[in-house]
């Protein structure tokens, strides 16, 4: 499923977040993309930094992109920030660069 | 001064790292960094946010690099994310592609 390479980060404790990202690429996944909005964008950084520092030698961040979505409240819409950071296996960039 | 263009953001309201940004290209600056580390990551995403999206019309986002960097705590060292996101005048760009 597409789908299954894109880890919402949210409120749970952190490793939560990064055993779901280490479990992506070990089962196979070339390119995993992390994403939070508002607070847990400090955990979606944490996340990828303690991934690839503690346990994803071979992968790198290969771009980190922010935005603002609008979101519906109960007061009215609102303005969120975003964060989108994107994973890649190191080989994969090896290849295209051979 | 070199360091002016640096903004930390850290635990006050952002509007106030906001207007600084804002302050910065008002008096000139062609660049400004804005760096935060752990929970105010959040914050800095914020602050760019708002300041590109309502106030900075030509400024736009060149760069967004996280990090780990090691503190000292009263309990030893500990690590902590870092987030640095340089913003520059588009004018400054343009003329970079003519």
């Amino acid at each position: 499923m597409q789908d299954d390479n894109i880890i919402f980060v949210g409120n749970k404790p952190v490793m939560n977040y990064v055993l779901a990202v280490v479990t992506q690429f070990t089962n196979g996944a070339q390119e995993v993309f992390v994403k939070a909005r508002g607070k847990a964008i400090s955990r979606a950084v944490d996340t990828t930094e303690i991934a690839l520092g503690r346990f994803l030698q071979n992968v790198e961040k290969r771009s980190i992109t922010t935005s603002t979505e609008q979101v519906d409240t109960e007061n009215g819409k609102t303005n969120v920030s975003c964060i989108e950071i994107v994973l890649v296996l190191r080989s994969e960039i090896g290849q295209v660069s051979l």
